[in-house]
């Protein structure tokens, strides 16, 4: 099971949502500053608390065991950061439930990184999970905290909650329309922050956007979630009321661009990544707009991560040039599509 | 019924085949020098010749009496030539049979222009419908000839046989690979002629041309069909073992760029006369090359003159406006391919 075979149920708009916290431990310098020793002792220590408090089996994965491939997938399936794939990952360890719902990534930035994926617009969801296992950490852990300032993180835009909830937005309206930079700029100005697919600096392709808090310091989590939900809110409105002006507007163009698309991802023989992605929005679009109306029942965001590059070379190790997996990817649409 | 709505033999490379013959009454000028009392008594007397001799029933269709739509109809189905339609129409008249395999210009260049088509390559057997009018014609009338010169004919490139003999190939695989240039060569050096869909001038879309004899005095009508059967022979030839060619040797390339157009033909809302050309060529060699496999049993010569411009205001009135033919064309081709 992963967190995307899930059922979105905000129609579409809003892909999944995630919420993670940061953490560490008291007596133990931030992991930078660790000896490799030292950051298998502290994998060592909260494998030991989860195992002793937790009611569920969760997975542990020592990310210095891992293939390339394997990493990317989980960089791909959003479970752990690309600063947590690279480099060296002796004392890197990975914790999740069968689900795949929660991660945590231990001796990344922080000691620990607690992150929770939900289908849809659910932050309130994701936070809940994810606070499960805060909860157990700190029981069996002496968490870093301190009164004033809150949870002690590396990086002290973390400092307070530890906390970032973000959530993925399918935005090809705004995007078509031209609006995603004064969408950037009017979420900067109320301390939100506005990235592409993989987040930071990564290009927003497929018109997917991650849209997340970025004040951590004197606000509680409460109110950071509700901010977040209630901007959401309003993108998704705005972005539902560009989608009809766009189709009923615009004559067929519209339709017919969709269209076409549709046409070129299900019959294609041969498709890269990126003309994908763009692809993929526009038969998104198309099918939550009823222009496209012979598929059903098809989850669109697990067709989006299953034919990522690492996806396909897991499934196909003969896929290992680019060409190949261009067209291993659109077989595997063509079976996603008929 | 239709010329285009039988079936072709020669496995789709070859269209059509198709013969005309020019033939003028003595003891009358050429249709260019004729008055319109003379260009009608021309008319009438043909007719009744016709009605008097042959065994089947005709259509006699007067070109005044055609509007606009109805000309470019009888144009687009290769039934007439673009100057039997344009200008004025006044003793112009149009002889077909029930099934459009033969018809008849009365005063176009020649008073009379016999021709006869055919599906896939079936020269001999154009000719020899051509041949059957011909002689009802020479029963009833004094038909200008001449012991050395053949058959007189007001332009005298078409002296003697007065017959052009002409075939419709399908050339994607030739044209892909920059070699029409060389076959324009060759044919004019053994005396054919290579052209585009419409004829004369008219731009080879769709890879569509039309290769005719040009020599009509000094040889018979026997040898200048077998030489021109000789000829397309090589064509086809030629054109089969570099289609091959290309599916063999060019990796997935190819078969990709032709599902994407058979994908885009399928699924667009709109579709320019001379876009739907590009795909149908594709979409064709995909069908008769086993790209495309879940299309069966169209008839893909009677979809290109259908969605034709005239063919469809015919259907449609409303659609004057070219880009609400578009929209059409694309329901058109649609229902085509469901």
């Amino acid at each position: 099971m992963k967190w995307y075979y899930g059922k979105a149920s905000s129609e579409g708009v809003v892909l999944s949502s995630r919420v993670r916290l940061a953490r560490n431990l008291e007596n133990y310098p931030f992991p930078k500053k660790c000896s490799p020793d030292t950051k298998k002792e502290i994998c060592q220590k909260i494998k030991n608390t989860v195992e002793q408090l937790a009611c569920e089996r969760f997975n542990y994965i020592n990310m210095e065991d891992q293939s390339v491939i394997d990493k990317n997938i989980l960089l791909e399936d959003h479970l752990v950061s690309r600063e947590f794939c690279e480099g060296d990952c002796a004392g890197k360890l990975l914790i999740t439930d069968e689900q795949n719902t929660v991660s945590v990534m231990i001796n990344e930035e922080d000691h620990l990184r607690i992150q929770s994926i939900m289908p849809g617009l659910d932050i309130e969801g994701a936070y809940e999970r994810a606070n499960y296992i805060d909860d157990i950490i700190c029981q069996g852990e002496k968490v870093a905290f301190d009164e004033k300032l809150g949870y002690l993180t590396s990086c002290p835009t973390n400092l307070g909650t530890g906390m970032r909830a973000s959530v993925m937005l399918h935005l090809p309206a705004l995007t078509s329309c031209g609006q995603i930079k004064n969408l950037v700029v009017l979420m900067t100005k109320i301390g939100l922050t506005v990235r592409g697919l993989y987040g930071e600096g990564s290009e927003a392709e497929g018109c997917l956007y991650q849209v997340s808090n970025q004040i951590t310091l004197g606000v509680s989590e409460k109110d950071a979630i509700e901010k977040l939900t209630s901007a959401v809110g309003q993108i998704v409105e705005r972005e539902r009321q560009l989608r009809e002006t766009l189709l009923s507007g615009g004559g067929l163009d519209f339709e017919d661009s969709i269209c076409r698309s549709y046409g070129i991802l299900r019959y294609a023989k041969k498709l890269s990544s990126k003309e994908f992605l763009k692809l993929w929005s526009d038969v998104k679009f198309g099918v939550e707009s009823g222009v496209i109306r012979d598929i059903h029942d098809i989850n669109l965001t697990r067709m989006l991560v299953e034919v990522m590059p690492a996806h396909i070379l897991a499934k196909y190790p003969e896929a290992a040039q680019s060409s190949k997996r261009d067209e291993k990817r659109a077989e595997m649409i063509k079976n996603y599509l008929m």
